[in-house]
């Protein structure tokens, strides 16, 4: 069942360790095979070293277990909540990356400081508002998705693929897994590079609107023509 | 004698340079067997590429060597007074670590400024009060273990396991030797981190309890639902 | 045609991910040959991992594709105007590395804090100002060259042999597309250092002239006595 | 001739890139032989991947090359004055290592603010006074080894074994080329967690007299009980 896409969605994961954006078992990458309506998505707490395409768990839109004999990711509920409102999200991950998460735990959005940030993602990465205390208690994770959709009300998630949940860590997505964990490696090498601006220039909130629209339109659209596209 | 045990806690000590915590010789692993009350610990000053089985110490709870051809780590009576006090510690790690350390030598404990921390710490990772000359000039290391048991002694050390001693550096623990050098690392990244959101936030003095709570009982306790476990 | 001068510019390219200065597919390096008025160039969007001599373009100095069955890199307009400009550089190259990039992206220029960065920089390393709407909004990469060449009008662009593009990233060149990259290092060590000891000493604005002057002649000049020439 | 030394003072110039103290060629290892009053050094600006034994200078207390076809390192008149006025230096390492040389551009001599500092270096590792355009202008690294001197007039070297340049960059030893490289390494490492520990507790001037004293103690001299030894 949905062999390829195990295959992928593993392959998508172990990129994580690979790009040194996770320590141990943190992290996740799913991708969703929206013809059937389920997501791939690794299991909670395995080693990234141990993890063959059979222990990726298949789950539906309401969070059941469809194949798997392990659990998913405590994150899961996140993902769907994404993959529910979002129809051209294909893939979603999350991690706890230095850089980002700095900047998550700081509460404050990513300005755009430079072209960089401006090739892939369009206006500054937001910060997401505190969660509740309530929030937190009742189905967390949920809300953790549901505070990433309010915060998305006024954009375009596909024009700025990732978000920093506030305290907590970034996620993103892409069209697929693959461009996901592309967007997520990006984001930490942007959150590097917006903090030693900042700290070389506290006052300055970022690069001119019309370089940061030049920027994306280069590598997005239909005039882009970064690439041999 | 013990012969399972030392192999367990020199690979431990061998975790250390493979995760980047230690220079040339800093650092020790340590783990008791509860039934013996035999400490097995690796011996000062020994080069990590050319460690055996063989090197390593066993010491009882009063330091005194029972096996071994080499003296055991001068850390070894902060190790000691840790065992005695805390039935529930099974293995100790201290090491120089660059984040912890620069924590440690700034006197400031470190918040929990997000998620990652409250998954493994309870609370802020405190830092110990500077040791008087008289306590630094006699049994200094037997004082530190004196002085990480003062700052614990409203706290519960498997909550929060890990201290930064003043001006010194940090020492970790868990169930046994595994446990605690997984918690040096975690740590040492969240020590990283929470450097970062401080320099990003100065005024920020960490997430809501609410938060920290429910991560942390993701992770631990009856209701945990991370992991396979 | 120019099969050598192709081999060199692959090399000099590949150089960029070994020295740790690009992130997939970013940064561009390119050599001209000057008899012939024809600069060969890395391709636009291509995996450092799969290539080869033969994706290199032929392009003149004109921006025609002379050779080459891929799309040049998309900065080769600013490259054009620098080798049009200055017949001494040989070899440009560009890329996003992470520490000259955050102060192009502070707006500031990279003062002279010390020796490492007179040997090879004689003076500060510029920030260019930003560019007009107008001008990113028409021929950005020509504009992007044109504010290079503004910025150099009373410097010897060989004796400072890099510039950072303001909220952009460096370029860097030199006699060749090897010293050229060799520069791209140089400075990428530079930018750390003079971030740290900013930071340290913010009111500090560089090193005395004298030593400026003496280390650049060190390696400089008529009277060089560095290395083995 | 001192073929063994050339062997030993390559093997400590190979661990400055190993240790990551370096970029390209700079840098310099040098370890003198007593009974012969000469010094062998490594050459200037060579590629550490392909020097050889034979590549080594040996150069007398003059600075005049008795044997090698290669010239010495541009730092040798430096090296020489340290030799002449400290019998006891049998090593000297010089590198524009990171951290180091940071804190030498900050001008600022680095303070002790903790034990790993403590454990191998006595008070402060102190940045020379700015050399005056006349020092500059005439046997500039002459003068730079007789300001490090001056440096020390109340100090014992090889209690604090390294000192920072300013505005150049640190210069370690010890009583051979071995233990020179290895206090180089652990300076770097020093200055990192000094520079970290200042950002977050700016008014902290370091750690108490006594534990300073202590942890010196516990590695140096008669009671000395950490290692083996």
């Amino acid at each position: 069942m949905l062999e390829k896409l195990k295959e992928k969605v593993l392959k998508a994961n172990l990129e994580l360790p690979k790009r040194n954006l996770v320590t141990y078992t943190w992290g996740n990458v799913s991708e969703i095979d929206r013809e059937s309506k389920l997501i791939v998505i690794k299991p909670s707490g395995v080693d990234y070293d141990e993890m063959t395409e059979e222990d990726m768990v298949v789950v539906d839109l309401k969070g059941d277990i469809v194949e798997g004999k392990l659990r998913p990711s405590s994150d899961t509920p996140t993902h769907i909540e994404l993959y529910k409102k979002y129809p051209d999200i294909g893939g979603i991950v999350h991690t706890h990356s230095s850089w980002a998460t700095s900047w998550a735990q700081s509460g404050k959005s990513i300005p755009v400081m430079g072209t960089t940030h401006a090739d892939y993602f369009y206006g500054e990465i937001p910060c997401t508002r505190k969660l509740s205390e309530e929030e937190i208690m009742s189905e967390y994770e949920k809300q953790t998705g549901l505070v990433i959709i309010e915060t998305f009300k006024d954009r375009n998630p596909m024009y700025t693929p990732g978000v920093i949940v506030n305290d907590h860590g970034p996620f993103n997505w892409g069209k697929d897994s693959n461009e996901a964990v592309h967007n997520a490696v990006v984001m930490e090498e942007v959150a590097k590079m917006a903090f030693r601006a900042k700290m070389l220039s506290p006052e300055d909130n970022g690069a001119d609107e019309a370089l940061v629209t030049k920027h994306f339109l280069r590598k997005h659209g239909e005039n882009a023509y970064y690439g041999q596209g």
